[in-house]
């Protein structure tokens, strides 16, 4: 195996396990010595990946918006040719709640990250451009919705974008068995239903 | 003073306390020994108040809940009589919302408190059951609202309130500086808008 791969594999093997660490005992307890032990790999070898903590856990993060990209990525193949802007966000939406293994791993990552950034400039200032890129994508997508006649024109692109981000505020919700994955789905197709429809 | 009083101070100067410490390190720090020292009291103190961490957080969450709802009915109470649905709700919602000193204590208190319920029973019921009762108050609100056709029939009140509750999601996109206090607050009065005004 190249070397490059095998260097790629071992960081995210590292990842995953800072992952299955934050999602069991919480983020906080993710130290490099912590996570070794889960990864089942040396200290010494851990550090060789990753020089600091806040390094292992940007990688561990960087690694959750790929596996969540890819996932949406699988997501959208599946959709007509081309997609309906409704069925893309629906994807996006849906597969950053926490409805399923994978997806609740990078969730839970993603909610221990922000609190992370609350207390580290460098964790803010990378958490911060991953959101804006994510709500980029989004506001794109809204954008051309209107541009193309499925959402009405009087909507404000930028407006509905957040709107449909605080969608992911149905996480807790879930986590805390509040409300039953259906529900939350529900809750996805009337938002995206009102977006969509009222053409008034 | 009466005892009574004096003990309920000194238990909310220590959730005070607790909270700075989960503000500005994360509530993975915040043991009673931290808290103790943040709050300037002894570690014996603490725990003459406090027999276990758990029992402390709680406490702490607790508070935070309490004061959201005394600055929610403080709100209510300069709005009209009676109050506009859509009114209430919105001030509900806004005082959920990290937009002043005092809500973004108590915002990061409850997320913090989400993540910590992730990996305690305990603490995931008793998050749960303060979750279940925040949403009974609004579903309330929503269900009344359609019966006095403030909010269309054709709403489903239990779908309409949990997307109401994730109006919360906009929470990470304010602290980490994605959007402004002022978009947030454009995206609620959105959202309550389509919700009072489509009567289709």
């Amino acid at each position: 195996m190249p070397k490059q791969v095998d260097h790629r594999e071992r960081r995210e093997t590292i990842a995953r396990a800072l992952w299955r660490v934050a999602e069991q005992r919480g983020i906080a307890q993710a130290s490099v010595r912590e996570v070794a032990q889960e990864a089942g790999i040396s200290h010494g070898a851990v550090q060789h990946y990753f020089a600091t903590r806040e390094e292992m856990l940007a990688f561990a993060m960087d690694f959750a918006s790929e596996q969540t990209s890819l996932r949406v990525a699988e997501g959208v193949r599946e959709l007509g040719n081309p997609p309906h802007p409704r069925d893309m966000l629906r994807v996006m939406l849906t597969e950053m709640l926490p409805l399923h293994p994978d997806a609740r791993a990078t969730s839970r990552m993603s909610a221990a990250y922000v609190l992370e950034a609350l207390h580290s400039a460098n964790i803010h200032t990378r958490a911060r451009d991953g959101l804006t890129h994510g709500r980029d994508l989004i506001k794109q997508i809204v954008r051309q919705a209107i541009t193309d006649g499925h959402i009405s024109p009087d909507r404000d692109p930028a407006t509905e974008t957040n709107l449909l981000l605080t969608l992911t505020g149905l996480t807790p919700l879930i986590e805390l068995g509040v409300i039953e994955p259906q529900e939350a789905l529900t809750a996805v197709d009337q938002h995206l239903n009102q977006l969509f429809a009222n053409k008034t």
